[in-house]
């Protein structure tokens, strides 16, 4: 059976031993979507209000929360992050957006986590914005889409 | 229709004014899962590991992050938070972790998305100490489940 | 002659004790701007990039710094800002944007620091963002525009 | 025309991917002055406070903040600062204090937000220690002094 | 027996709820001292180094810190201190820095922690910037010196 | 006479300038202890809550810690730490706690300040979690007990 790489022997949480790892180029791409229901999807999109400002804001908390990774999930190694983007992709018929953020970086781990971080953070600032209006938003489906770089290869959900 | 309350007349992101609010006892209790996979559930649940290691550790990054909120999400208010608790629910026919966050505050506004991070963070927590057993693991159904104090009085999704 | 309130009678650097001070309402508003030469300012304002992402990305970093003062500042304290905003006025004839940040609290203290740090932060982003075009752009004027609330009263520059 | 080069081709902003820039060593200088009026001069400079304390305060203040640059500046790369530096020249017949930072590093990209982030804050924290003195300060000429290191060469104003 | 009062009935880590608390007048005060040994003594003390530098760059760390606590300590509350002072006590014949960190809430928990962590990161800096000389120092004797407010009235070793 | 790395010759506090030393692997182990009293001992050790969740809450706040350290310590260089273990050596015959934390780095400058932080936030965190049971528990005996890599060559104390 596989083994938990961030317990010790005796089952204690550690920062796993990445000394000896090679530098690679490393990149991952994680998704999520938050459903925000009719309402809340018009006035983001096409009330009085620019759709760019809600987006905007969430795509700027996105990219700083998957440079604070390793502030918040206790045992991620701290990373030169050498490239981050977050996009948005509305999705009318379903009241959703979905979000999507790419992470670079050579180093020594891989970096989902900087990636799943990043989406968490800006569906959140979503669901921040626009609380107010409706209160059963939903936040969704947050999985690794893509990775590469690093001994275990290329991996396309 | 609804408005944006974080968005000024110009649709320009602000931190709401909220100087004459009153102070009230306020909670709010978030909730939300992670799809693990049998193998995964095992290895937390039953293996040669000691079970409470990887949930002690995603619950104390789950509180810390609570704290960290206003840090993460641009427009929340900074909050003197009163009491914090990050609870799982193991769930072995679905291969899950259920997890739920309560915070409470005596304040000026809501503190659902202190509640939201804190499910959000323990969540990633759990994928980042399991991530080698399983890159397929999924975050789903994060959303508000109660919230009572405030203007707008009692929720219950 | 008058104090430097935040050294001690040995010279000593303190965080000056409040605590008996009362709650009142308090708004402090700080100023600046940034020369960014006529290339930068067509850039922004009115290339085929969208206007509103440079700035809107500055505010952002404006509105979290400004939450951020006692983290940045030794003798800051820590305060629950109960609302900021940043403003951006674009100036044609000489190519500089001027920033405004005010900001908000029921509290012991003074914001003025708040709103100092909120400017400069917003003005720094925008050089970090157009630094590829301009090397020789220039932050200038920051001040504090305007205050009230707290023991010396009402503040107009 | 420039391009900016921190937003997309859609004018979303990013975090530029630097993965394949070479790492060279690169320094980057800043500076800074705010003027304080003839009170707090002395204060500062003369008075039985030693002066060591407020412009040491700044300078601790200035090194913290340089480090906290991409917590600070939202498309600014995580970096690996190798050296910093912050010092003050008192200008007595404009009373007023300039400010210089030197930031060094061995990576992929400049450090001059590093730089202009420190002078800023440093200044910042001058202000804070004699705003009781004199609410009229003002912060200026906040600008690149001299950059070598990269692809661009070496820059002097 | 006694409980700790941090673990609910399940033993897992909470931050405890203090909702209902009343907000009193807190102060605290910890102490600790680090032993540096006769050479790095001198180098602080006599040496043709000022001894204003070391000792105000641990007072800085120190204050900093203190503010810091919510963030280190996992079940800390955040808390609005209203007053922070770290002094230090030279004692040449054991060739020791004392330092004591005093602390002021008006808030609805103690303040030991803060006096704490400002005292443990105050006497960690000189140790930083004296490592060079030695790398035998040692940090001891930290603790609570005195605390008042609150329920458990007036507390001195 | 030694000198103090981290002034310059003025006697102002730098970042010391390490861009041309040589990237090598580092190790350094720090310990410490906390003087618990029996009944605390017996409430950590042996009561009816689970031993493990005091000290996996002190674990995970020791290791995040040490990746804080350039946060706190005011001079340290930010360092990409490649591996952070938290132990704990409980002493039933003097009802204590002994606390030892290895950090690892391939990097330019030593980790002894990042072991050092480690220890004295996880001795902390214990210290939090048990003192509604004794106000007079002590942390005592922080010093680096061995150390390699590096220009100075291996140390154990």
């Amino acid at each position: 059976m596989g083994e938990l790489s961030h317990l010790d022997k005796n089952g204690n949480a550690i920062m796993v031993d990445v000394t000896a790892k090679a530098e690679t180029e490393r990149i991952a791409t994680a998704g999520g979507r938050i459903h925000v229901g009719p309402e809340v999807y018009q006035a983001i999109m096409e009330g009085n209000v620019p759709k760019g400002d809600v987006l905007a804001c969430a795509r700027v908390a996105g990219i700083m929360a998957a440079k604070k990774t390793p502030e918040l999930i206790p045992l991620c190694h701290p990373l030169l992050l050498t490239g981050i983007s977050v996009d948005f992709e509305p999705r009318e018929e379903t009241a959703e957006i979905y979000c999507k953020c790419t992470v670079k970086l050579s180093g020594k781990t891989g970096v989902e986590m900087e990636a799943l971080t990043g989406v968490s953070v800006a569906l959140l600032t979503i669901y921040d914005m626009c609380k107010a209006l409706n209160k059963r938003m939903e936040i969704s489906e947050i999985c690794l889409e893509e990775k590469s770089g690093g001994k275990s290869g290329h991996f396309r959900r």
